[in-house]
């Protein structure tokens, strides 16, 4: 087993990555705050994990919250099915949450785990690979809009984060590739090096070889971690960390939630910044090559949805929360390995961008 | 005019009081993030100060949201409304919320600000006495649930409080009663001299002389900067704060919001608060008699309503968010002017006060 550390001051928190860690009570127990757990999942989840994870935390008087699977239930309406739970069972301020799911489940608890009584600690028991390397770790929690995603939510860090690879071998095809959409961002957009091993060991990956997939979870998570301990709240380094996402966030929201899953919709929105990037000289096309073949080689849409044309993917994401005084800016990549954010470009060539699907895909 | 600052390091903020203060420019621009304004009020404040509000920030394109008035709509679907408003307006990060209301429009707007795009700056501007005495400073916010009151929420600073004690003209004899009890209130828990200079100029404060009024806002002000200086997320001294609070946010929720408003179901509170204090011999039957004198003279309840009986408020109290592995903690006085959180109470001696308002109410 790993461990690695996400240093926050009085906030930081251990991220333990290895096989069958998802009830090693001697992880668990010192991150639970007080005498009572809450486990939040999903009706998927729930069958393969739940009971494992119940009897683990057994001394807390363990409650669980089954919520239906899926991104379109990310909603207001939803989280407050958990707090129906919560408090219909007297919970007070010294109860733990413990988020046993993927992203959908990780951003809801944290959530509720941060307005519940104005506060209460939470624990991150991600089982998606997307989940794992991404959305579990940084304190990003919140729910969806029917207008954007996200657009709803709360900067709240978890105790600790318990990854647990072997989780990954019920996870369909379909996810898996979803979550490499997030592993080959941070190749992208800060390391160099780990973008050239994906392209080295993608069909290891893809087969899931355990030691490929923990070595994948684990740079992620030093990458991730690097990033929000440099820029906790997002007001910079951390919005390169959303490459592709203005994008995919416009094609999840307009596709309805759900439709596409959020890994394939970034991948998409990945290739539509190379895109714009190389329109502005910064990359070449050879790097929009490497980009694209990686990411169909992930199993993973290269091209945004033909349903979706450009006036409406633009109209979407003008709600997005990196726009500025009217100017919308994106995550764009100076090479692989170097992204930026910003707004220095035309609206001529975005809109030339956003047509690409329509000519070629 | 008065300038009280609130000291929370990068999170410090001015309260300022005084008559007119409402839309001058000077003092509220400079507590304006960003190029746009969203000012939320309900619709008994609007008709009455809506419009210089939004002459006073004319320049910041302002939106204007209108919620029903009433405790009973302080709710996570009509905080959806405030969501559903600022997403149609397409306003991003750069958008500052107006609170400009009572204390369910402050806090609702403040728990908007906390949860919108994971958090965007707002501005107090209180219009009845309780919220410029009490909800306006100190950064609680939040939304009530059926099952408890206040359950779902966050703590997150405003910009600033802007005070202008002109607004209690409009403010119906109730709503000042209601916030008498939490000025009478700092006296009780830390201020035994403002407790007294209350005693004194009660029959002042109800003839609404300006002079008056406005000593007694700044000095509660203070008390309640100190206190959230000393304590900000309420793990000690701030709790004291809740005085009377865990009777009276049962009352609230036992007979529906709205019903009573809070602060008569808060003074309620404070007399059984006395009262349990005196069986445990901390006070005298002659401050408890001072205390009701007081309450009385302010226009308040001094027993909860005939129709909820011991047993109902004992059960409704067992959510309070100061419940710590099962035992009720409440918020009793070692003398007029020293407030104590403790648990240190047997259940019959609180069965006794819950009976009070049955034997003499």
């Amino acid at each position: 087993m790993k461990t690695l550390n996400l240093n926050l001051g009085e906030r930081s928190y251990p991220i333990y990555i290895g096989a069958g860690t998802l009830d090693r009570r001697e992880l668990v127990a010192p991150l639970i705050a007080g005498a009572r757990v809450v486990i939040v999942t999903n009706d998927t989840v729930a069958p393969l994990y739940l009971e494992r994870v119940r009897t683990c935390v057994a001394q807390f008087q363990p409650l669980s919250v089954v919520l239906p699977d899926g991104e379109r239930f990310k909603t207001l309406e939803v989280l407050n099915r958990i707090f129906d739970a919560l408090l219909e069972a007297r919970c007070g301020r010294n109860t733990t949450l413990i988020a046993l799911g993927g992203g959908v489940v990780g951003d809801m608890t944290g959530f509720a785990a941060a307005c519940y009584q104005r506060g209460v600690p939470f624990i991150q028991m991600p089982t998606t690979l997307l989940a794992q390397v991404d959305s579990s770790v940084g304190g990003k929690t919140g729910v969806n809009h029917p207008l954007g995603k996200n657009m709803i939510g709360a900067f709240y860090q978890p105790r600790g984060v318990i990854i647990d690879t072997d989780t990954l071998n019920s996870l369909p095809d379909r996810e898996l590739s979803a979550g490499l959409a997030e592993v080959i961002k941070y190749g992208l957009i800060q390391d160099r090096e780990f973008f050239a091993w994906l392209e080295a060991n993608m069909d290891n990956l893809h087969k899931r070889d355990p030691e490929t997939l923990s070595h994948a979870i684990e740079r992620s998570c030093r990458n991730k971690a690097e990033v929000v301990e440099a820029d906790e709240k997002e007001s910079g380094v951390r919005a390169t960390l959303n490459l592709g996402h203005t994008f995919g966030h416009a094609i999840e929201t307009g596709l309805g939630y759900g439709e596409w899953l959020h890994g394939e919709a970034i991948a998409a929105g990945m290739v539509m910044a190379a895109d714009l990037s190389r329109r502005l000289g910064w990359i070449t096309e050879a790097d929009v090559v490497r980009i694209e073949t990686l990411i169909k080689r992930a199993g993973l849409p290269a091209r945004p949805p033909a349903s979706l044309d450009a006036s409406r993917i633009l109209e979407l994401m003008s709600v997005d929360k990196k726009v500025q005084n009217g100017r919308t800016r994106l995550v764009l990549l100076r090479s692989i390995g170097k992204a930026v954010v910003t707004d220095d470009f035309s609206p001529s060539l975005l809109r030339e961008t956003l047509n690409l699907g329509r000519k070629t895909g």
